[in-house]
């Protein structure tokens, strides 16, 4: 039984994962961390990590990075390992994650979804074959139209990781109506599509000679988060210091 | 049985109407113009429209925008109407078709397939309904890696006629990487996708709480614009003078 | 101000609508019916309508066939109008629905969403100028592992809608595997896939000569059927007696 | 410079590859087979195979089943190792033609096309982490109105590659129309499409707890089949004796 410190317990994705671990029989939550005590939940609940006297096999961090420094200095003084969900850190509290790696373990990755990281992988093994075949590579992702960054941060992790294959070659290209101009073979277009309250979709487009092939993926709740985190937190647990992704996750 | 005369006949989209009105029972080419008589074809070839003797219903246009007048002259001199499916016409010239329009049937239109036609006028009668439930409205087209414009005309045709609906009061969006910013309402992203050898893949997208409804168009081959043509030439021979579109060949 | 009563008030539809119309200005919930009372309402809520001494505008029903009765008796008195979302009736209650419907006005449709029924109403549009143009159709639809029937309701019933405008000569085909033929013009491919929560997914796919047209409605939760249970009751509010779909609702 | 013997050389297929050699460096046909003689080739056509005092290092077959027997004599006495791209073998072919195998290198795969079989393999890849994680599998194929068989080739090799990962364990579903039930855990359901002249669309889904991803390859020529025939050629010649699939072509 895997027992979790969960901080950001009573924001949207701390209730998700509360809500999932209530039927799960090899995690739990032991307590959790926030400012926000209006939720009544079946474990204690803390304002911050410092008064926390619950000792856990991990800590899941879906809160702000506010509080941050209390987070890192916990999981160092109780060489407790942290499944880091939190977006919005700065430069210099990843920069203090990475260095906390070498006295436990650190889980970061763009996007927790079991999905999106098994596609990444399998983007990884066909990207060199099919760029060999003369095929050109474009992602178009979806969002809603609350979202403010364009692409999103998953796409272009998604074009991170393929163009990791070919040595960071490859340009890309947001907008091509700036110019009359055929396409660079060395670019990989990356359209954002906005409207209503999609949740995410990433496509990712081989196009070739008289063939395509694409992949895509469709979340339909933030569920697949939570989901993600609580596998990660699983595999986190006893693990040797260093810096971990969802790739060691899924194997 | 529709008499048509082809200029353009030995060019590319020439010869796949000239195939493919071998074997229509109701029409049949009885000239071609062209300046290359490389292509010996069952019908006289004239270099020009200037040389040409014979006389037809209508006359097919895919040829280049040289020899533009001697298409006019001869189209206003015998009254024959014109299905003008040549891109790339100056300014000037598309002026003087819209003239010639008082003295003879002329039809021109962004895209010559049915498919496409078809989609314009379904989703200009979708337009009010969606807008009014909250929807908004994006559009992906993905077209080869040789073309040289993006979005398509076809792609700004599809938005111009949704736009026409909301009384021109929605922006293009082409690039939304730019800034951190919602979504405005009153904007219709088109996103360009260029790869390998696609024919020309056209999706409007209305994104809505909770629900998507999307319009798709795939071209697998040319010859979707000889077939529109065609039909555009059997509809407009014996039409009166007026400028035309598809949408009044599909009824 | 419209006001509801919400049969099935605490079935999971029921509370979903109970929430929409919470931040609504024109309609309220001012009774509900439910055998279940142990969800805590802002309204009063009655075991039968039998009990309901509570006048209304409308009923929206979303609560098992049982105590259908009840319902079709407090309509007929009170000459109350009915949104019935209920599925699975049976024949004898369906033409007792019609029946009613004689007295006061009664709305029943396959499928309760803004987006399928523009949807529905496009495809009759679109499918005579496409079969005349030689294009086959095909409707695949997809949903979550737990659904018993297949194809859905919905799909079968934009069949059934474009069927229609055939004539009704078309066939529904559901398997291919079974023998060795060409696909027959006069028929409709229904195809269904079922995994995962996929919550429901309709593609209507028009085939024809080197060129496809697609439409396709993604539902991401059943918050839209709700959404379509409230505008149907806002509009059929005040409405004469006579059977009503959604297509009367969408105008 | 690889030397192909081109059998079926005036079909549609040993056309299309006569064609897209002209511009290739490292391969040419060297002599053709066809009893039809009506088209004229840059290279010498011979009737049979018995006929042809022609040597290379490969043989292509795009002919029909008739003939089969020279064909394997041929590469047997002269040691020429054979690219078996015939469908419609018999079940005593096939085993003569594995029984040549361990004479002379043969390769014969479901389908020809780089990308197809690169998709195979990443599905292969990808099923065993995504079928831990609960996704279901679904295989929906789309082809030309005129396809006698469902589901296509190529879908059931899909399958039984997925299903290889699955120790087999899986049972394809091809109709639910038939009875009120659950999705079984273990099956693929594999629906076809047919319609107008769709080349040939596969797509892999697999579908789990709010997220979906979709593997999907689309065909716009024959030509593809033409090139991976090329490429698989090219491979074979001077290859040992044994059994060979287009995998072992994309390393």
């Amino acid at each position: 039984m895997t027992k979790i410190i969960m901080r950001g317990c009573n924001g949207k994705m701390g209730q998700v994962i509360t809500e999932l671990l209530k039927e799960d029989e090899n995690a739990k939550i032991v307590a959790g961390i926030d400012i926000n005590h209006a939720i009544k939940n079946d474990y204690p609940v803390f304002t911050s990590l410092k008064e926390c006297n619950i000792s856990a096999d991990v800590i899941i961090d879906f809160a702000s990075s506010k509080g941050f420094d209390d987070l890192i200095d916990y999981a160092n003084e109780k060489k407790t390992p942290i499944v880091l969900c939190t977006t919005g850190l700065s430069e210099e509290q990843i920069i203090l994650a990475q260095e906390t790696s070498k006295n436990v373990a650190v889980l970061k990755s763009a996007n927790m979804s079991l999905g999106i990281n098994t596609l990444m992988k399998l983007l990884q093994a066909a990207t060199q074959v099919l760029v060999d075949g003369g095929f050109d590579i474009e992602i178009v992702e979806k969002h809603h139209n609350q979202k403010l960054d364009a692409p999103s941060g998953t796409a272009l992790a998604l074009a991170d990781s393929i163009n990791e294959v070919l040595n960071n070659e490859y340009a890309y290209q947001y907008d091509r109506s700036k110019e009359l101009a055929k396409r660079e073979k060395k670019e990989i277009g990356i359209s954002a599509v906005r409207g209503g309250t999609i949740v995410g979709e990433h496509e990712v487009i081989f196009a070739g000679t008289d063939e395509v092939i694409e992949f895509k993926h469709t979340a339909y709740s933030k569920a697949i988060f939570a989901k993600g985190a609580i596998q990660a937190a699983k595999f986190l647990a006893g693990k040797e210091p260093g810096m971990y992704d969802m790739s060691h996750v899924i194997g």
